[in-house]
Formats: C-alpha cells, structure tokens, sequence
C-alpha cells in the first residue's frame, strides 16, 4: 500500500484541440517541458516569464515578461488570448523589492494584493499568486494533471538500492524536512544515519548541495559518512504547484556532494526527464527512493 | 517574570585554593576566558584541547592536546593531576573520522563508547562524552556556574531597540530555532518577520552568516527586509554544556549580513566578553534581545 498520488489518473485535456493553456513560467526545465508536453496533448501554451524565467533561452517570441508591476496586465493578457486553464511552475528565486515595482495603471489598485504575493515563505508567495488568478476566474491545473509521468514512484527507481543505515539516513531527512516544511522554509535536507547535515532555506536545493560538498572537502563530513538528499512535500502545501523536484543537475550536484542517494516522497515529487534523471543516477551510483509510509515501516528495498 | 535561568545566583567555587579545574577545550574564544575567570577565582586550570582548540595560541605549556584515539589516557592524566570537577567548552566542528582513530592501549577498551561519542548531532557528542567522564568520577561544572556573569539578561541589552515587526521577526526565528532544536539539528536561525531565511547545520553560525550575506549582495533578501539573528537554547538540551553564545565576532558578521538584531535566549545563552559585544553592536546599530516567554508576550521593549 502506498500513499495515494497527488493526482491518481486523471490527466486533464483540453476541451477542444488548440485550448490555450496559460503556463506561468519560472526558471528550470520544468517550465520548457510542461509547454512542449502540453502542446503533444493538443494544448496551446500561452507563457507568462517571470522571475527567473525571464530571459530564458527556450522561450518562444510571443512568451509575454511579466514585471511584477505589471500583474494587473498579465491578466488582461491571459483572457485576451483564450485562457482559462493555467500552470504554475518553475523557480522564482529574487523576490522583486518593493520600491523597484513601477506599477502600471492596471496594477496600481491591486498592490496590496502583490505585496501578500511577494512577502511570507515560497509556499505563501505561491499561495497567495493562486488566490490572485482564481479570484480572476482563472483555474489552475497541477503540472502533474497535465504531465502524470513525472510523479516520483514509490520504493527504489533505477539501479542502486539503499542500504538498511541509508533508510535510516531517509527516515532522518524526512523527519527533518516534516518540520522545514511545517514552517514554510524549504523541501530540502541532507542526512546521515547519525545526524542532520544541511537545511535548505531560502538558498535553494543546489547551494545547499553546494555547501555539503564544500564541507565534505573540509573534512566537516567524514569520507565514510553516507548522506542523502531528502526533498519532502511539505505538510498541507497546496499540490498544486511547488511539488519537489529534482531533474538530472540535481544528480549531478548530489554527487558532487559525495551524496550516496536521494529519496523523494512517492506521487508528490516531479522527476524531471526520468530517463536521462536515471541514467546519470546509474553512472554516479546514487541509489533514487520514493518515500512512503509503508515504504519507510517495511523497512527492506 | 522572566524564565528561570541555566543557575540563577549559584557559583561554584573552589574547595580550596588552587583546586584543579579541568578544562575540555575546544576552539573559540570561550575556554581562554574561561580559564582566565577561573584562575581569579580561585582554581588552578588543567587544560585538556580537542578539535578546534588543539594549536590555539592562547595554550598554556602545559595544556594537554587531546587526541580522539587517546581519549582513555585523558582521564588518568587528569587524575593525576587531582582534577575532580571539569567543564566542557569551546567548539569541535570537525568530527574524527573512525579510520584515523590509532587508539592508545588505554583507549582500546573504550572504543566503542568513543564511537557513540564521535556519532550523532552535536548535543548526542556532548552528552556522551559527559557521561563518559562522569562514569569515571568526574563532575562536570557548566560555564555558568563559573561565570554567571556571561549570562544574557533579559529583553533590551544595550543600545538599539528592537521594532514591532522586528520582534515578530525574532519570534519567528525562534519558533524555527525551537524545532531545529527538538530535532538536535543546529541552535541558529535568520529570519524576517515574514520568513525564515536561513538554518543552521553542521556549518555553524558563522558559516550561516556569510551565506545570508551572500544571499543579500545577490538580492535574494531586498534591501528593506529587515532580518534578525536568533539563537536558542535546544528545548530540553542539558543546560551544563553547548550553551548559544555570541561574541564580538558574531556582531561583525551580523552586521556584515545586513541583519538589525540579534536575539539569544535569556539565562540560557552565554555574552563572551559582553562589554566588547555591546560596544560593536552600538557601533553597528544592532540590537541584542534576550527572549523570554513574558518578553514575547509583552511585545514592548
């Protein structure tokens, strides 16, 4: 028995063939993958950059920027073109300062609104930029009702299994990334068997990484200490956007951490292009776990 | 009403002048004040160095640097000295690693309770290695009962104050820090009234501190977010060792972080060198608060 996926089955389609899907686009490849997906199942991505997504290299020429004092706009764009259906998704990592948004005339009434938007914790931010388009009429649909195949299964996915002290080091990390995420901090947490290694605070998984692997060459982490990366839903969050994620830089970067393995919570975590996520996982010998209840009680891979 | 203190008025003084008083000495400046204060108070310090404190400059001739794999030898040492009574301080960031350990013939026996010691989060390490001192006769003695006068005070300490959002910061970085704590993760945590920043691991605080500084210069904390450093006591952590502490140093790279306060649990954290500390944090414009329950609740400086 397994706990139940965000999202069991049901892949949401379009009505009609071309129904523009509105993809509100952060950084990373998510964004890029959700758009290419959604147009194979006959959608027509509308793309709104923000954050770190702005600029990206993939972005088609009718990706609209937004500012973030141009909000009030972005949804007269979005009912202009047809939308009713949208995605949030991707990483945005600089919150805008508030004395840097030049609102436009559309926008000015909604201040108040923006700066709820981009004050509080990731899960707030997002929280809070959901209630903004739903109060619009919009609907907001979850990557993984469009995208089913890239929610994390449960139990050892690819080639290396952990050991009975590395699902010590798991059942650690997300005992430990339950609490991170109960504050609204980050998903994100390196363990040993033994200890708690790194917490992932507004920083992000990658400089996070970056930090283990630095006090691993200092000798902060012993060469025969076995840690992994745990990337945990937090408890209560809104499936519907911000599910941990991990694609094949984050295989790259755990390994360059001296990271044995990562485990993900089964069906509520994206794994970002499986097969290549696999692969690199297979040649830098990190074993890749789908957390679940009964995963952690069984005990055995 | 404040919070009991660690030791509200008790000093532990000398049986008699010129008692021998163990020191297990880490690195920092703690074990030198400490060691210092003790000696006009009466006892005739023996200094066993570990970790970080191995190679200090401020080591007396006959300071004893300590080895993990001589652990054994150190109690005789001690002994022959006529050392009963013994306090823990300092920091050991860098954990032994188990295959460098070429323990002496004393030492051989104990290797197993040596391992539990080097294993587990830092208030594991410390608790094992009192109770491997006290299973041998020893009694430890907490800094503050030495040196009650390292104790931080409650609320206002010093120049600036802290604001109302200010206080909402520190009460969030507290209630981060509170299960952080529970979980004997890290003592430290960078909040703002609206979100947590940053969590301490392994690294320490110091280490925490340059990241936040980092994270300001790249403008992933706006220049008008106003974020507190928080420091508190792990709930139900043994009070005679690893109290939180700042001192000059922490008011340095908190200023250099672009943090406007630090706030440090009262009666459970140590000042090292409070008038210096003062002094740096007037300069800096950074307030220092001693959190309690009736300090919280009151809300008012």
């Amino acid at each position: 028995m397994t706990v139940a996926p965000a999202v069991p089955d049901a892949i949401v389609a379009p009505r009609h063939p071309g129904e523009p899907l509105g993809i509100v686009a952060g950084g990373g490849d998510l964004p890029r993958l959700v758009a290419a997906q959604a147009r194979l199942h006959g959608w027509e991505p509308r793309i709104l950059a923000v954050g770190d997504g702005i600029g990206a290299a993939w972005l088609p020429d009718d990706a609209w920027p937004m500012a973030w004092g141009r909000l009030g706009n972005a949804f007269a764009h979005l009912k202009d073109r047809g939308v009713q259906r949208l995605v949030l998704c991707g990483t945005v990592s600089v919150r805008p300062d508030f004395r840097a948004i030049l609102p436009s005339l559309k926008t000015l009434a909604m201040l108040p609104q923006i700066f709820r938007v981009i004050r509080g914790g990731d899960d707030n931010l997002l929280r809070a930029a959901a209630r903004a388009f739903e109060q619009r009429g919009f609907e907001l649909v979850a990557v993984q009702e469009i995208l089913p195949e890239l929610l994390m299964l449960p139990g050892a996915v690819g080639g290396a299994l952990p050991s009975v002290a590395d699902r010590a080091a798991l059942r650690r990390g997300f005992e430990a990334a339950g609490v991170l995420g109960a504050l609204d901090v980050g998903q994100a947490v390196v363990a040993s068997k033994d200890r708690v290694i790194a917490l992932e605070g507004i920083e992000g998984t990658r400089e996070m990484l970056q930090r283990v692997a630095d006090l691993r060459r200092r000798g902060r982490i012993g060469p025969t200490e076995r840690c992994v990366l745990v990337k945990g839903v937090k408890p209560g969050q809104d499936l519907r956007f911000d599910l941990p994620s991990i694609g094949v830089a984050t295989i790259e970067e755990a390994a360059e951490a001296g990271l044995v393995g990562i485990g993900l919570s089964a069906g509520h975590a994206l794994v970002i292009g499986i097969d290549d996520v696999m692969a690199a996982a297979r040649a830098k010998g990190i074993f890749l776990w789908g957390w679940t209840r009964s995963c952690a009680e069984e005990g055995s891979a």
